[in-house]
């Protein structure tokens, strides 16, 4: 808004990248988190909280040749010049965590958080420096079946949420399997990892582009329907012919359950029976492929994870911003961390987890229409007619409140048209009103705004509108709470 | 715990004044703030949200002769050297929010925030540097009547959590009269504020000292029981007397809400005239002196307040870190600042609220005993007898989560001893046990270990124990879910 002339403060404004949440996404968000909580308690997951802010060397943000930590993350020094750092995701946190209380904790230790993090990185459409993630880790044991548990876990909370088999996959890989598979190209080594890194993004497309274009990923690079030029990983025809068929292959090999020929190595032979003992417990509690799907073209990060990586992917299609209709893609993700406590400890600690984007999936749920909005979630608002009757107006909003429905008393100095406005704006299914008149006779006035809307809606003439008083009628006083909740109940949904 | 000779790497610890919250406690929080929730709803109040960082000039941290935040705020640059700052309370963002969307808010407005804010201050026992709030406000009016809400919602969510009446107390004063009493015996003015201060300090102290003792930190200042001496403000006897003799006057004067005698003046007429009114308001909505009471003492934060403020103040006694009884004092409080917003917009926007500290009161409810805790919250545990068996096995916990009990299947490789005390930790009800025999039979044991713990704990003899094997049972496979759902109605309460 313009600023007045008298102002000579701050201006009212957030830094960019950072959002207000309104009252209607707060409670969507409140829900839809229930949900996922109570999902996860059922698996015998434990909720733990962690503050904001940890030391930078801690979250593993401290840059190595440098005396300051990484300006992807906020940071700030104590009194004791030690840095500090807002914490980037719920994972680092976890790892100091689980290194500090070691010895105390039940082992393994499954352990749900959920709140903000902070990324200091440009912000974007959609993207935020601050962002609410949801993730579920089991820590200290490298036993698969964990990592099954985990993917059971989210085809679980992600039906809860509304979202039907068939909707979703839970898609499954091995980081061991395309390692396999790289090393098989004379792709291992440090000298490699630029290259390597270009080819797992070209894989990462596999799904989305089709193999032809991936080959073109793979090699020269690849030129998009709008012209744009991307530049491919610098493969040989016969490697990305290596690296695919050995995707594929493996694809299918896990699809079949069955022996998996062609070439091989111990990496890639690794992977492959960790997927297959996947296979075999999501398949054995009773999940399909067409909730858990075991697919080697899945990447999904590119350092950190050392074995088994899932991927949350709703299927459906919704239109993008240019209209065009695309799949809605992945609201989550994890896989199998082995090295993030040994940090700390010196000692391998394994750990497995999947992280939920909290607001993407939010913006899943409302494309979904699975996000069910009250019709009318906005209080009774008692109007004030005569300002020396306060108290009166005060206590029947306190009966209405006592009798457990939603209601104020208007508290601004505005008439009865402005005071009637106010009421539309907060969604109020009614207003009472009580005049002069009314008081004398022992009554109350109750307008249902929602009747009054469809009924404004139909009637044309404005002289029949005003005659009619459509949808507004008198009670006594003593009947304030019945009349109001008969409103309420014919409006429930 | 030791760090192993491996290890290189950074310490696991927080930073100072920083914690974890364990499972419990926020399950325990999560009860308490759904139902302070519940009532704020009621009451019409919207939920909102704000980042955790703000413009530091926008939350009125910036020091105005440096060029840097105050230091306890935590402060950082953002790429284009602005400050920026962890929020330090829910109010200042509030008034950025609230000047920032003034036209298109419906006005008067009333939100509810609860969340986190930090303080880099000196952490001390139970004082941290990062804690949570919930507060409730309502912007754009000065009528009266927001402040008796304001006072009636505390009270309220206090009874919603189990607190008695007679236990607590909304303690209600004017800033008014307090400034007026000051102007009386001439303590006005830019001259007098640090004697002000020291005035203001004396009375807040008046409910807990007593009168004699506030008299002497009015004047020369005090001697406590263990020798400290307290500097005093450093009134005449005159000066003084007439402070208190105004501040219990008016006590009196509201308790009997009779006409005010003797010296007065236009500010501390006016704040009379507001607390007449607040009580006149909340009286007749069925709120006695045992609940809202009107008492002159209360002085409740030093700047910021321009009308009524508020404690809510919790009046049984706990043991304190000595040893003796003492009132367990204030869990919240607030007032009406008119300035807040003001400071972006240039014209006035006056605003009332109430601010919960959420630990304390957490503590409060902890000493009353208010905090139910389930018995045994922890999940079934299903053991792992034999390795091949894991689909087997992983099914049944699925089987269980299916009917919505919460259970679990033992992920780590320790043998049978091993996973037994690992469901002791875990706070498991029973456990889930199938070896080789039972599977050729096709049963499982079931072993209650509620039951088994009371037997163990009337049984002497170890042969005795082990023979008669308390609480463990076999039933058919298929009978897993109801038998063990026969085990938690045993023990539920």
């Amino acid at each position: 808004m313009a600023k007045s002339n008298k102002s000579a403060g701050p201006e009212a404004r957030l830094p960019k990248g950072f959002q207000d949440t309104p009252a209607e996404d707060i409670r969507a968000t409140d829900r839809m988190l229930a949900t996922i909580r109570e999902v996860y308690e059922r698996y015998g997951f434990e909720p733990l909280e962690s503050p904001a802010i940890e030391y930078s060397d801690a979250l593993g943000k401290f840059l190595p040749d440098q005396d300051r930590p990484n300006a992807g993350v906020f940071s700030f020094q104590d009194d004791d010049e030690q840095w500090m750092s807002l914490r980037y995701d719920l994972t680092a946190p976890l790892a100091r965590y689980v290194a500090e209380n070691f010895e105390r904790l039940p082992k393994p230790f499954r352990r749900y958080a959920v709140g903000p993090v902070w990324r200091n990185e440009k912000p974007g459409p959609g993207r935020f420096r601050q962002f609410m993630q949801f993730d579920a880790d089991t820590v200290g044991t490298d036993n698969i079946a964990a990592d099954a548990e985990i993917c059971m876990l989210a085809a679980d909370a992600l039906e809860a949420l509304g979202i039907r088999r068939g909707d979703y996959l839970i898609r499954v890989n091995d980081r061991k399997v395309l390692d396999g598979a790289l090393e098989l190209i004379e792709l291992g080594g440090e000298a490699n990892a630029k290259k390597r890194l270009g080819v797992l993004r070209a894989i990462d497309k596999l799904d989305r582009l089709g193999e032809a274009a991936v080959r073109q990923l793979l090699g020269r690079g690849r030129t998009d329907d709008s012209g744009d030029f991307t530049p491919g990983a610098g493969l040989t025809a016969e490697q990305a012919d290596s690296v695919l068929g050995l995707v594929t292959q493996a694809a299918q090999g896990m699809a079949h359950a069955g022996p998996l020929t062609g070439k091989n190595n111990a990496t890639l032979a690794a992977g492959l029976a960790e997927l297959a003992a996947i296979e075999r417990l999501v398949r054995a509690a009773g999940f399909a492929e067409d909730r858990i799907l075991i697919e080697p073209s899945v990447v999904r990060g590119l350092e950190y994870y050392t074995g088994p990586v899932f991927e949350a992917e709703l299927s459906f299609e919704v239109k993008n911003e240019d209209g065009h209709s695309v799949r809605f893609g992945s609201v989550g993700g994890g896989g199998r961390y082995d090295g993030l406590v040994e940090r700390f400890l010196g000692s391998k600690v394994p750990a497995t987890g999947f992280s939920i984007g909290v607001s993407r999936l939010q913006t899943a749920l409302a494309a979904l229409g699975s996000t069910k909005r009250a019709a009318a979630s906005g209080p009774v608002v008692v109007l004030v007619l005569d300002k020396a009757e306060l108290p009166r107006y005060q206590n029947m909003a306190q009966c209405l409140r006592q009798a457990g429905v939603r209601a104020e008393m208007y508290l601004g100095t505005a008439g009865i048209k402005a005071q009637m406005k106010y009421a539309d704006k907060r969604g109020a299914p009614c207003v009472v009103i009580q005049g002069g008149d009314e008081r004398a006779k022992g009554e109350v006035q109750i307008k249902d705004l929602i009747e009054g809307a469809k009924a404004a809606a139909s009637i044309k003439d404005a002289k029949a509108w005003r005659e009619g008083r459509p949808a507004q009628f008198s009670v006594p006083e003593a009947n304030l709470i019945a009349a109001v909740r008969d409103v309420l109940a014919r409006h429930k949904d």
